[in-house]
């Protein structure tokens, strides 16, 4: 996912929707969501379009929701600021983007070597995740809540083979966040871009690489024109949640159904988002591979040792911070190791003899 | 998971709860929830029960919920065709219970070789699963919606090892639905049992082998002292999906805000009953390996190749029931080789590669 796409379509901006209307006379209070994603953007925009008009619909237009895409209202960084100071009530993104506040906020949406979709959710809502997510967003006037997934992403799109880690220096990609932080380590020179410009930059030469989401996104990016080679499995963003944040104040003076609406509509949210992705991205996989002849490759052990060993320096700096940081990224990395254990007993181990034996 | 094993524990029945009152004087639409599971059964009553409540929750008290476990107003697989004669307004369950009725239904919770949790969400809610279902569901009088989810369930317990089919041959093995039938085929002997039987008869030979659910589950059971091996992965259920089954009519005659909220708290509820499982599963595996000495055992290639191939004839058998069987099947076969495929690129590999990174 990349942050200043959606600065770029801000400068498109259209006028707020008012989302539902009360049928009948009742008292209704104003919902203001700011959102990071640019409108109408497939897997992440859309969504977020969608929870907003579910928290208007299930509260029978109580809460008069009004959303803003990136830049509709605000910019889509300043999203953060506008909810905490209360001049919106919600904002709707992705966590990591105010890392620059407090590292803590990094793994309520993914870190590299962190939790898959499944994962992640088990430590947010059973395993002290929303505990500790709870406590950083306090410090902030914020009551944050998981509103989907975009899965684990793809490793991204280059112009050579990556065969060993070597292959990584000098290399310009586009790829923001934490993820970022590990190609720098590795010798590459990791770049942030509007996703506007990705595609011209590939073309031209000026960067060598990029990663995006997955298959269902990169689509309709075209990277496939610019760079053949598609590589599996990021180990950057295995599992992004996004969040709902919500003004702590505001949301605590709301009747206890309405708070129970837009923490039901959240998780609704969290699932959809994830299965919208998951089956659009078997789709297009295969069509990137069978109209577009992208050639898939996986990372190899060396690489994957490579990254392993960056993450946990780039990780080791973020847990340092201070004391709520430290019982964040401890207690995310304990449950990484304790869920992951059964995951791999599990779901991993499954997939892998299913799709052994029915030959996929 | 079994289903008679609801049936004894109908025998200790307790009162209905009533979950919630209006607060203010409102009209009250009465919804009577039957379920196939046993009061505070975890990971699956318990779930239940936590939706009842969330819709009485979420719908301030208009629709006035009260919850029957199994047997506390008519026995766990009565409860189908309470809602459809429109004695109770809903059922939550599994709805492979209904197999007898339709094989349809099967595909709706779980068929061997079948789909994940994650992959099941993404076929129902975007995949033409729920299109399906809805027509089925219709024959019936019945809309129903996905409403949890168990994630992959372990193979079973042992008191051997398996190291080859024939090892499974004469094998009395307690497992129910289509993976028993699967069992059959490979020569073994099939026996339902309810829950609360299974324990003496595996201590007394009487069954050589059960599975139930996942170490959550199974840990409370206590088949570690009778059986020592415990197998990974099971084959036949790798993600149920539970469901509720709602009247038809009366859903339909429910204001559009009153079906909107049953269908958040389902799919809320279907996010919530895998996490929660999935945060267990982790924790309880650890004591079952540490505390209980229990040894985990990997089904090797020839044994799931026999399961696969008496699998495809146990799917081909329910396949050729009638024509909409056949469109259910061929749509989840379809889905699960093009969502696989992705699994396979995303959450299956990165955890393989992250696991042995982390030296997990």
């Amino acid at each position: 996912m990349e942050r200043r796409t959606f600065l770029k379509s801000a400068a498109l901006a259209g006028a707020a929707t008012t989302l539902a209307a009360p049928a009948v006379a009742q008292s209704t209070t104003e919902m203001v969501i700011v959102s990071t994603w640019p409108r109408d953007f497939p897997g992440l925009g859309l969504p977020a379009q969608r929870l907003a008009a579910r928290i208007a619909e299930l509260t029978d237009g109580r809460l008069d929701v009004q959303y803003y895409a990136a830049g509709e209202r605000v910019g889509a960084f300043d999203a953060f600021d506008e909810v905490a100071s209360g001049n919106a009530q919600a904002y709707i993104g992705a966590d990591y983007y105010w890392k620059g506040k407090h590292p803590g906020w990094v793994p309520f949406t993914a870190i590299p070597f962190g939790m898959t979709s499944t994962e992640i959710d088990a430590w947010t809502k059973f395993g002290g995740g929303q505990e500790l997510w709870d406590e950083l967003a306090d410090q902030f006037g914020l009551q944050n809540f998981a509103a989907g997934n975009t899965g684990v992403q793809m490793g991204g799109w280059f112009n050579k083979e990556i065969n060993s880690p070597d292959d990584l220096k000098g290399l310009k990609m586009r790829i923001p966040g934490l993820g970022g932080d590990v190609m720098a380590k590795l010798g590459a020179s990791p770049v942030s871009l509007p996703g506007g410009q990705i595609y011209e930059n590939l073309v031209s030469g000026a960067i060598d690489a990029t990663e995006w989401v997955g298959p269902y996104n990169d689509y309709f990016m075209k990277f496939y024109e610019a760079a053949k080679y598609y590589y599996w499995p990021g180990m950057h963003e295995p599992g992004s949640m996004l969040a709902m944040g919500l003004n702590k104040s505001w949301f605590n003076s709301l009747p206890k159904t309405e708070q129970e609406i837009i923490k039901a509509a959240c998780t609704e949210e969290n699932n959809l988002t994830l299965s919208e992705t998951n089956a659009n991205n078997g789709a297009y996989l295969n069509r990137l591979i069978n109209d577009h002849g992208v050639e898939l490759r996986e990372f190899n052990d060396d690489v994957y040792d490579a990254f392993g060993s960056a993450s946990a320096e780039v990780i080791e700096e973020a847990r340092d911070y201070d004391d709520l940081s430290k019982r964040i990224y401890d207690s995310v990395l304990e449950k990484r190791d304790e869920i992951g254990a059964w995951t791999a007993l599990s779901d991993m181990a499954y997939v892998q003899k299913r799709n052994r034996v029915i030959g996929r």
